[in-house]
């Protein structure tokens, strides 16, 4: 088992990211917290921080919003938290305690803390496990919790939530006399490991252990709390509600592909790792392996997007990738980002760098519009306006990001992803550390003791080149191991200039390299980036005959702002070359590919003809799926017809 | 404007459609009276005989079905007349007696007939034209009633339905002190046309007129009645009930795109050219025309199918024909043959002949199992089983035919266009006889007071050549009009064996052939059929870089059965041959075409793979659609990848 690095033991200074957190420090966070404060006129209200106020007794008034409306300013918290880690900003501080003392004071004197059931429906707490989100709600503020004392070292919510904490394994356990349950939404387990972590109390992994594998016993838990609900129908075998949807259809260990609601999902199997890799557990590791087979193999996007179908939120059946009526949510890419980093804690092997990148520079990074005001819930990957606007099972699709969502939990788990991507870009452990992705960073670790120093320098996601050194006292021998990425197809690695021969020290997508290191030693990886046409499996039918354009990790597709519409039509003949054009827009850097394609020419007036058509050259040109629909509104799509 | 001819008047000699035709009589309908009368074990219960039973006061009991329930009586009914018409059948005329018997019975005293407000609701007629559906049953039971009298020449229907036309009339219309209204499903208005055609009754035109002419004008009668329902959303401005779905969004006049119910759509569209073939109005023709060219040119599957989407089972926009998804009701294509069979009444020009056979030996016959026992309700132009069965938005989609509906519109109407198949091949007026349809059949037309006999013989749609030949008294000079199809390249006509040079005197799609015609006369008709290759339009992104097969007037499909799963990789190379193989399973003088094409080998445990794919050689077998799912279930697609 490896660790993950500390946010504020890692300064991000690459150029293209760093752009994308100073945007989420200067406006994101800030406004949320508008958001949050209902000071944004025209977007729908949050009332989130009211709610507090109101369950604190310092306001009066009603409740408002979701069932888990609380865990927007938790993930608010968390994000201000990462940026208080790296950016030290005494008013923002300021006004978190604020915020802090608000929910220490909504906290009931038995240690509950929920606005909704505080305010709206006092008495019926842990009554609906299945639909609400209590638990979901208590498993953000943990995280928050955490954060904000790792970040500035103050306990007042870590103190509050483990109150919270120690209540709720007061009411869940094996147990008679306690609830044998667990959540509808999943998110408290890795919560919970990470108080366990900060505090060192066991309690804490007892209890998300035990929510992990209570998880689809039976006596069903939901099935019970239904009928003491006096609800008639308790079984919910049919439609969203099957018990597949919460990842409760059979007990953790016996699943063996992703079902249901993504993003519960991928929280899910977050969780299970954090329990595993604490507990030392081979069969929760085991299923998670298998899991991620099945997620990666057979159910997710090129994008990294996961959610195959709007209706439930939910994967589908193996190879069901629809491009239109995708959902591929923000929030389940992030939660995909999560279980990669764990699952590469656990086994050193490039596919989770592979796809926590993938999903990074595509899913994640679409879900936020470049001046980071705006926000794509959903992330499919064709958008036609005109149908969408009109047919019922494009209904989810928003054809351009929107200001803020009724239901917002994508854009401050964007925030709180981008505040602390620094923990993402490496792994480690006394004998080991794994450069998991290429962003330029300072970052220190401590490797048996001894503090080592390391410098990333790159240009990516454009250019390939990674220059690392290393700053230590005295020389060390430890394993540096570097993710060669599976997309790559002439990778080149030089140690202080001399070159590697990579297949010999390659082992499962990591170039391990094991010597003594030097203060000053130098790791250059030469990963040359050329277009590439991917093509999917031909059981994903959504592709048969298409191509998708990549360059590095990052995938393309065509806009109607460039190409006019009908895109589905516009062909990328085999042969054809495709060159590279720097600056797109407003983002000078950035990398287009263009090449010569083909229409077709169509009878006029007809919609059925026979016999071969004739093509009609056009200059085709292809932008970066993350930079999507922040020209102008129109067509988009990925997946381009094989010419 | 020209006739349709009366079903007696047309013996159907046609190996092909003969089979299909025998199959409504022998099997159909008798297990329709069946399903009518309650007594198939294991299917829906129907309840409709009952429903009269009970409004008779023959019976106790409580009203059961849909509140169309009526109208599957009246189906019936319809097909038996016309099956009556060309097989007499004791039997089966004392049991329709026997059911007219009791309609007659469960007419109120003042000529109202519907048993759901009867039995279920007295008290509440005409509150809810929009939802329910009086109007509709009352127009089936009309058609019904012209049909029965038409066939063997009894009235007692027919009274019954001037009664209830006669309190229609005295309820509906422009005079203050009578209901604005008109049907929330369009079927009343071509029955009351039909009525007037057979009574003389001017009123009844009138009313039909009314109808047409009184839809979507403002202030808007489904509003209004919705106020005095006490509704509270009485615009409906969203979702399924926008007054689109009824075609009442706009006064018909103004109408320019197909929009909601398809089945609705052409029903109202026949009864718009009924109108105005009977009070010569050019704007409701010009209007008619209009759509047709939509309908045609931008929303209709290769198949003839009509109704983009499940939601609404409508129309959606332009160009958006997913295969996959598609509604495509059987109901709806039976529709479109009749307004196209109106619209051919009104103009001789090819289109409508095309679109009507198109319809007939595609989406129409799919919707009926080769034994008769079996109904597509939906007829979508792909089906991948495990998709459909687990994706919310494929939830209308039936994988396999279904023994009977619920909601059991689509097989009796499918029972009684075939019944009355031979009132399409021809169509008359006193110069001129129109051959619209290739069915071999025995027709007895007048013309100037002469009795015209024609019989015409083919083995259509397996070959293409018809021969007409005429049984006069004495020469008569007329035009014998014979439809060119647009699908034949290189047709042939002679007279009496001499080659007529086709440029010279076809007229849209027609060859008029204007002479002196003698006993004996003969047309030969040379429709040369060829594997074909046809293309959709650019903008059905659907089906981009694909090509659909057809022969002649039917078009093709893959089945699992033939090809094995995962048919949207099979790849029909550009040079291949296609060849054709006579008898498929037990139809042995059914075409089947076939190829060689290729198939995609993919890396081993890949989602995604970069560079050039390996293809691999595969035998390909293609079956007409309307045969599909009749040998063993599994993956269906008409679409196929252009290699």
């Amino acid at each position: 088992m490896r660790k993950m690095i500390p946010v504020k033991d890692v300064n991000v200074t690459d150029a293209f990211w760093r752009d994308r957190m100073e945007l989420v420090r200067e406006v994101v966070i800030p406004y949320q917290e508008e958001i949050l404060n209902d000071r944004v006129e025209g977007q729908e209200p949050s009332h989130a921080i009211r709610n507090f106020r109101i369950a604190a007794g310092l306001e009066d008034g009603e409740y408002y919003g979701m069932v888990f409306q609380d865990s927007d300013v938790a993930k608010w918290l968390e994000a201000a938290a990462y940026s208080l880690a790296v950016y030290p900003d005494p008013d923002l501080e300021a006004r978190v305690d604020e915020v802090i003392a608000v929910i220490a004071k909504a906290q009931q004197s038995d240690g509950y803390l929920n606005t909704y059931y505080t305010v709206k429906e006092p008495g019926k707490r842990w009554t609906n496990l299945r639909e609400h989100h209590e638990l979901y709600c208590a498993g953000h503020m943990i995280e928050a919790a955490v954060a904000y004392y790792e970040a500035v070292g103050k306990r007042q919510l870590l103190d509050v939530m483990c109150r919270m904490a120690d209540h709720i394994d007061s009411q869940f356990g094996p147990e008679e006399d306690k609830r044998q349950g667990y959540p509808g939404h999943e998110e408290i387990e890795l919560a919970l490991v990470k108080l366990y972590r900060v505090t060192g109390e066991k309690r804490y992994l007892q209890l998300a252990d035990y929510f992990v594998r209570q998880r689809g016993q039976q006596p069903h838990y939901f099935e019970e709390e239904a009928r003491q609900r006096g609800e008639k129908d308790i079984t919910l075998t049919h439609g969203l509600w099957d018990h597949s949807y919460t990842q409760s259809h059979l007990p953790v260990l016996e699943q063996t592909t992703a079902e249901g609601h993504a993003v519960r999902a991928v929280y899910l199997y977050s969780g299970m790792v954090d329990v595993a890799m604490e507990t030392a557990s081979d069969d929760l590791l085991e299923t998670c392996r298998t899991l991620w087979q099945n997620v990666t193999k057979q159910r997710m996007f090129i994008t990294g997007g996961i959610g195959s179908q709007g209706y439930g939120e939910a994967f589908t059946v193996d190879y069901d990738l629809p491009n239109d009526t995708a959902y591929t949510e923000t929030c389940a890419a992030i939660g995909l980002v999560f279980w990669a980093k764990r699952m590469l804690q656990v086994d050193l092997h490039g596919s989770y760098g592979d796809v926590m990148e993938r999903a990074l520079f595509n899913n994640v990074l679409s879900g936020i519009s470049w001046d980071g005001r705006r926000f794509f819930y959903v992330n499919p990957l064709e958008v036609r306006p005109d149908v969408a606007a009109y047919r019922q099972d494009h209904r989810h699709v928003e054809t351009e990001r929107q200001g803020w969502f009724g239901c917002a939990c994508c854009p401050p788990n964007v925030a709180r992803l981008l505040a602390s991507l620094g923990q993402y870009i490496y792994t480690q452990n006394d004998e080991e550390v794994s450069v998991d992705l290429f962003v330029g960073s300072e970052a220190r670790f401590t490797v048996q003791n001894e503090v080592v120093q390391l410098r990333q320098e790159t240009q990516y996601p454009w250019d390939g080149t990674v220059r690392l050194q290393l700053q230590l006292d005295e020389p060390l021998a430890f394993q540096l191991a570097v993710r060669i990425p599976s997309w790559c197809r002439r990778p080149e690695l030089a140690i202080n200039g001399e070159l590697v021969e990579l297949p010999k020290v390659t082992e499962k997508g990591y170039a391990c390299l094991r010597r003594s290191w030097s203060d000053g030693d130098t790791v250059e990886l030469q990963l040359p980036m050329q277009p590439e046409r991917v093509y999917a499996h031909p059981a994903v039918s959504e592709n048969a005959g298409r191509t998708a354009l990549m360059r590095g990790p990052v995938v393309y597709c065509l806009e109607e702002v460039d190409n006019g519409s009908q895109l589905r039509d516009v062909q990328c003949p085999l042969d054809a070359a495709i060159a590279e054009e720097t600056g797109i827009g407003d983002w000078p850097q950035a990398i287009a590919l263009t090449f010569d394609g083909f229409r077709t020419r169509f009878p006029a007036n007809a919609l059925y003809a026979m016999g071969q058509l004739e093509l009609e050259a056009v200059p085709v040109k292809a932008v970066p799926y993350f930079l999507w629909g922040n020209r102008q509104p129109g067509e988009m799509l990925v997946w381009l017809r094989q010419g």
